[in-house]
């Protein structure tokens, strides 16, 4: 078994600090962020320029540069909807540690997504959706065959198409937290990558309690086979989370100290 | 869905003030643990009395009429290796909110004690073990379907057989512990109550550490379908982890204050 990968989601335009970061093509606050997040053991680093209308080619180009170039080629997902920009990435992209993922495809409007990350050599995220929340986990499983396919024929490998349940709230959409979970173990039964954006499990609900849905989810996803997530890995709780179900899975060695690992 | 069961694990004779109370049969100590368990949740508390060789079925027919008597008939596990207390408790035991639980039978010399479930008209926590740890999945199940069978055969419905997939230690048995979690999938699949001493998985690790190990465990074995658990109640974390589970299987409705129910 292979470690669980955490991808950082703290690069992101709407972060004011980052936002403005981009803006002015700061370097020190992005990087500051890139930093933290390996630190606490972020194995991708997501890189979000929102739609990025006017420079995202640039803006990309500079980011994936700049990141990689201070952080020993740490691979990146590449994070907008400006498909211009993720090949404008992709040009400067070192994928020694590992090939960049395209964040992300769906079933839906943004399927061209999957033909280019065929197209630039790279992974990607694929949302089992067509847009809207799925209804049944038959609905996951079918946008799930539908975009292996789509990807195989384009000549990708399966390994390389992180399958995307859609994580939902958990306040006013608790009776789908078990067809997710389900559908994270079809993905698993089939030997498929997996991956998403699993905190907003938590939203609505108390602040302060929101760590007790994000961490139970995420061990009862990593429990079901889920081998990716993406979170904010300088969160203490949800890191250990990820570090613990990893030892109890297997993935890495058991030492006393393994939370510190 | 019904609602995880938490069997409290706190009256045990390997507590000092448990064993010392058994000796004098003190109600008041007993009693007090009884009420805080059942106050942080406990659907169930389990009785242990251990060989109790001289006077068990004297002890067991007292204990349980103290706190049936004094806990609004709460459902008891009977847990002893003394198969002559666990008859003279079930005469007494009233089982109007919930069938007596046998604590335990397996597929080994423990066997009889699921004969003696069947003609007291108990459910039975079913060890699927021979005694030695299990060292396969392939072992387990069969153990489970040996059990199951056998407990059939004497009349018993097959939901009061709660399977337990024999919980072990991380430090040491870290390899196992999927096995483990592939069980309850076994389990859950065919329809089967399960339980087990789940906090074992923690031994030998760093005391403050032990509660990361315990939760994600419960977590994950949750998403795997485990029913039941035989822990502290009043670990609030562990607790915590169970409710918030229990919301996100869909088990009970999601409320603001759903550590609070």
């Amino acid at each position: 078994m292979s470690r669980f990968v955490v991808i950082g989601e703290r690069i992101h335009c709407i972060s004011p600090v980052i936002r403005k970061a981009m803006d002015a093509m700061d370097p020190e606050p992005i990087l500051k962020r890139a930093k933290e997040q390996i630190a606490a053991g972020a194995g991708y680093i997501d890189v979000n320029i929102g739609p990025a209308e006017s420079n995202g080619p640039e803006l990309m180009k500079w980011a994936v540069q700049l990141i990689q170039g201070e952080c020993d080629n740490i691979p990146l997902a590449l994070d907008t909807a400006n498909m211009a920009a993720i090949e404008a990435g992709m040009t400067v992209y070192n994928d020694v540690n590992g090939k960049a993922l395209v964040n992300s495809a769906d079933a839906g409007d943004r399927k061209p997504y999957l033909d280019l990350a065929a197209n630039v050599g790279a992974a990607c995220i694929c949302l089992c959706s067509n847009g809207s929340v799925p209804g049944s986990l038959d609905e996951i499983t079918g946008y799930c065959m539908e975009l292996l396919e789509h990807g195989l024929g384009l000549g990708m490998e399966a390994e390389d198409m992180w399958m995307d349940p859609l994580f939902l709230v958990c306040k006013g959409q608790q009776d789908k937290q078990g067809q997710i979970l389900d559908a994270i173990s079809f993905f698993k039964e089939n030997g498929l990558n997996s991956s998403g954006g699993l905190s907003n499990v938590s939203n609505g609900a108390p602040k302060e309690l929101r760590t007790h849905l994000d961490c139970a989810m995420l061990a009862m996803s990593m429990s079901r086979g889920l081998t990716s997530v993406i979170m904010n890995p300088n969160d203490t709780a949800m890191m250990n989370t990820v570090k613990t179900c990893d030892v109890l899975l297997d993935n890495y060695m058991y030492a006393d100290s393994w939370l510190d690992l």
